[in-house]
């Protein structure tokens, strides 16, 4: 497996990201983009990468704030999430770059793609499908479902998955209930899974050290999600 | 694969049900019950049977009537459910016979059971989780989640994977909510899956034919919810 440090831009902003694949596989591979959560590109999404790359997909880790800033203090990457969505046209650019980029490598078969995302890495996903970026599928994570800007009829060409704890205080049942109803008023094609006894950040093995209330590892709804991730993807990449 | 009919009681009912395991594996196995919709035990659930049976489990399909009685008519299946749902204690003792069954012969491993089943038969399964049958796991499909007598904290044993349609008129989002609200008070470990576009009957192939609004098959749901299915049995089965 290689991993290499990738640049791309967002218009002015140079993003720095970090692609996995499996370099002794030839062809073109379906492409997952994999968006962190708020804190930027770490270890996280990095060791996603590898496993996706480790399932033969081309993987790239994207990064949601430029020049690879990483945060380590909750308040400031609460504050660095809220800016970047202030615009929806901007967060959705900034994705749509992470995206373009990975469907422009030459091992990518451009017709597969797919976005996966923690926390504000599921949110940045769920925008791209929103937007009708063309991406088979989408996967959120632990992340928020709220839009300033929802999907219009018959715009949305992924397929959603979303994992969500049932005791996330960031995602509470209202938010997946607005969520359903938007996209099936958008004719999409979505399921939600919800894990019990589960809260935000679930799916990252360092949550707990953030010390917030609401915010925990669960190894059981992580282990879920993830098989239940790579079954969507073998529907989803399915040679048609 | 072997297939056979297989009698058992529930005190003085003689009940026919249908037995499928492959013959040609020694040892125990995994016995997985399967409770059909309230039409009875028919096609649909023996079909299951079967292909849990090519799955390496050995499956019985139960009646939940008694001399394997069928129904055509929804009406009917309707008055059938509600007069067995009458008294919890009687419909609980009913799918228990079925298990109980299951779990004396000689193919079955007792340590390693599971249930599923299909409207009524989803039901069935989650009264026997709510009353502490030694179940593994326990999958509903389109089942009613709605109980006279819900489960006490402790008192569930078996995982309990939930299967739904987002647009069942028959388990709207309220009922989900209630369960997933019951089955977090007793402790239990649940999820649900909520798939869109989906009404009730949808892993059930003759299911338009009934001609009632809110009862069609769901291809999509269908396959979805059988391999979320067989991750689930992965999981709780694993030798331990």
């Amino acid at each position: 497996m290689k991993t290499e440090k990738l640049e791309y831009r967002d218009s002015d902003v140079t993003l720095r990201g970090f692609l996995a694949f499996d370099d002794q596989k030839s062809g073109r591979r379906p492409g997952v983009l994999v968006m962190p959560e708020a804190f930027g590109l770490g270890a996280q999404a990095k060791r996603r990468a590898e496993r996706l790359a480790e399932l033969g997909y081309v993987a790239l880790a994207g990064d949601p704030y430029g020049d690879g800033l990483q945060l380590n203090d909750l308040q400031e990457a609460i504050k660095r999430a809220t800016a970047l969505f202030a615009d929806p046209s901007k967060s959705r650019a900034r994705a749509r770059a992470a995206l373009d980029k990975l469907a422009s490598l030459p091992q990518v078969d451009p017709n597969r793609l797919a976005s996966i995302g923690y926390c504000m890495g599921g949110t940045l996903s769920l925008e791209l499908a929103r937007d009708g970026s063309p991406l088979k599928g989408i996967v959120s994570f632990h992340g928020g479902l709220q839009t300033q800007r929802p999907a219009a009829a018959g715009q949305v060409k992924a397929k959603i998955l979303v994992c969500t704890g049932a005791d996330d205080p960031f995602v509470p049942v209202a938010q997946v209930a607005a969520l359903a109803d938007e996209m099936t008023k958008a004719k999409a094609d979505w399921q939600v899974i919800s894990y019990a006894g589960t809260v935000h950040s679930f799916t990252n093995p360092e949550a707990d050290k953030i010390g917030a209330a609401g915010i925990s590892y669960n190894k059981s709804a992580d282990e879920r999600s993830w098989k239940s991730m790579t079954s969507f993807f073998e529907e989803i990449f399915a040679a048609t």
